[in-house]
């Protein structure tokens, strides 16, 4: 097959997954692969070594969260050690934004491609402030995350379980007229995941005090469906994976160190080289010096066609990232050209509801010099801070050129 | 006071205005001047004989619903015969969009400009379909208002006792930046609607599937919120109304014959001509044969700065209404031509973040000879049918020129 059919079955495949949120279980019990000792992790693969400080600052949190044990200096030489092992999210089917953390007992959402078949998992959203996937781990953010297992987790798996699936791909096209780009900024978003679920929730819930908290708690939090949503890019990506010949990327994923891509003709491997830090707006009090290397699998949004891709849909999010509207339709028109298809679900009103620029080209990347836009919240680069501000950030250019040299390897050119 | 300073005090108070949702009521009970024999509808003053098909429909729907008889002609003939009385919605501080008939025990919602003190009411929505505000009076219409009245009501009732009251201002200046345009696109601040009550209708209901019932209803319907966006917006109108020597429209309705604006300088006096009939798209099966000439108090909202002044901010609309993305965005750059202010509150991410059009000077609308843009549904000519399409209009130009003589004539010019 020749590389433009290979790469428009992939695309094809990835614009016709039809990504449904099923249930939410453990990750013990759901992810392939993972054990009572593994913690999973944002981007490529890392060890403990090279770990920035917010990866880290959730390694604590999670092994604490896991009470392997109660004091965090061990649980850094248990990171440390080996005893405890590591693997990308990526690994086992799964994205989690930013640190991306996710422990065996930690609640997953399930997600199913269900034109497809396979299966992509995440974690639950912890919304603002100190939360672990920015590499706070004090007890505050500990006694959310149990409240979130513990009293959330079980609701949303009833709620689920009476509903008969949750359509994010639906969503996600309903959002994008509603001031979302999917990555960034997912206020409509949100809103609408609670409307799915509200009424299942009240239903199911074994008091109104329990039902009101979580009702609450999702609807206050714009980034409650981001990990629905980016489970369900990880499912469209996936099943644009493994196309033979084909030059599209399929996963781009940062571990706070390096920034790593995929692509569907090449197999598993990863190309990655040290990842930027993004230019943004800080909160009060922090500034660009405060600020990690780009991190999270966050990027699945872009890979799977949204996210800094679609833009054009959320002139709103500029105040939150910096620029001005037009800038943000430009990072749209811009990502056209590395891009071999539109979408077919999801489209942008104020381009007279074209669809988004999807399926990443590496050879367009590498023609023309133009990489990847990416949406992303920055992380204090310190274990245990947080969220420092929000910008924009690309891919380091390299890690494209390696990319086509192996795929022209592997094809014998 | 000159003109151009007596318009600035009305634009002033009107973008100073905060609407605040308090409470529901009976209409009985809430609204000034509301009687046993009283029905309340859509636009200036007009009686049985001149009434159109869906205005009629309602009046006879909402003598049912009063229980004043069983009998649909009995119903017509107490109407007509002048045993039931009519005023406008708007003498009475209320509104009501299409043939916004409020009688004496429906619940209606309670808004308070916390600002300048006055109150308004608007009626809930009943969601799409076959219902009372488009014409229609089946059994089924009805039993969805005692439903409303008896089981949503009480509960909204109790869930907005246990809030501070729904800032209603600040809901608007969200959903603008979500693709809302606050008149015939209310999705994104339905669901915000639904986003601030939830906690509260979950933690108040008296079981889990009332709950269920209500959070399903008000989450469906994405016009939820339109009722109390229209009396937030007559709350706001009214604030700017009665500014000796001000030329600035406060209130625009239609009662599906007549088209009537009032003027904050001129007092309370109507100005009106015959409505015309929408332009759009209509739903499969109609045509512009079964459009009735326009109506609603829902053109309160564009006499605060939103709706079809707010186009720009909900290019996706246009798939409901007709036109191009771009046609949204002339129709706001146009209002800004015959308008006095920016508004403060409510901006426009496209437009760099511009407040919206605000505050229609008449003087402009006859000198420039641009009438008001209006987006609006479209109702069946019929009682008893129902909305047939969605589109645009513009009021006729004759009655800013009247209004325009007649207030000269008041100044003595």
């Amino acid at each position: 097959m020749d590389v433009a059919d290979a790469n428009r079955t992939a695309v094809e495949r990835m614009m016709s997954a039809r990504p449904m949120l099923q249930t939410v279980a453990t990750a013990g019990e759901a992810i392939p692969g993972m054990h009572d000792r593994l913690l999973l992790h944002a981007g490529p693969p890392i060890e403990w070594e090279r770990m920035s400080g917010p990866l880290r600052g959730a390694v604590i949190g999670a092994v604490l969260f896991e009470g392997w044990t109660d004091d965090e200096e061990e649980a850094a030489r248990l990171a440390e050690s080996g005893e405890v092992e590591f693997a990308p999210c990526h690994h086992h089917g799964a994205v989690g934004p930013m640190a991306g953390v996710i422990s065996p007992s930690m609640a997953v959402y399930v997600v199913e491609n269900v034109t497809h078949g396979n299966r992509s998992f995440s974690n639950l959203n912890e919304g603002y402030g100190k939360v672990l996937r920015y590499g706070a781990y004090s007890s505050e953010v500990l006694d959310r995350l149990r409240w979130m297992n513990d009293v959330m987790a079980p609701l949303l798996l009833e709620a689920l379980s009476e509903s008969e699936g949750l359509d994010i791909r639906a969503l996600l096209a309903e959002a994008l007229h509603m001031g979302d780009e999917g990555h960034n900024r997912n206020k409509a978003g949100s809103v609408l995941f609670l409307k799915l679920l509200a009424p299942f929730l009240a239903r199911v819930a074994p008091d109104p005090t329990v039902a009101a908290a979580v009702l609450g708690f999702i609807g206050e939090n714009a980034l409650s469906v981001l990990n629905p949503v980016m489970a369900a890019c990880k499912a469209m990506a996936d099943a644009a994976h493994g196309v033979e010949g084909s030059t599209i990327v399929t996963a781009m994923a940062r571990n706070g160190t390096d920034f790593g891509i995929r692509v569907s003709g090449i197999g598993d491997r990863w190309f990655t080289a040290p990842a930027g830090t993004p230019e943004g707006l800080y909160f009060s009090g922090f500034s660009s010096a405060d600020a990690n290397p780009d991190i999270g699998d966050s990027t699945i949004t872009e890979t799977a066609g949204i996210g800094g891709f679609a833009m054009a849909a959320a002139p709103a999010i500029v105040s939150f990232v910096s620029g001005v509207p037009s800038d943000a339709t430009n990072a749209t028109l811009e990502m056209y050209e590395i891009t071999v298809a539109e979408h077919e679900h999801f489209t942008i009103p104020s381009l007279d509801f074209r669809g988004t620029p999807t399926g990443i080209d590496i050879r367009s990347v590498v023609e023309l010099g133009i990489t990847p836009r990416i949406n992303t919240g920055i992380a204090h680069r310190e274990a245990g801070i947080g969220q420092v501000g929000a910008g924009l950030v690309r891919p380091p250019s390299e890690i494209f050129e390696e990319a086509l040299l192996a795929f022209a390897e592997k094809r014998g050119i």
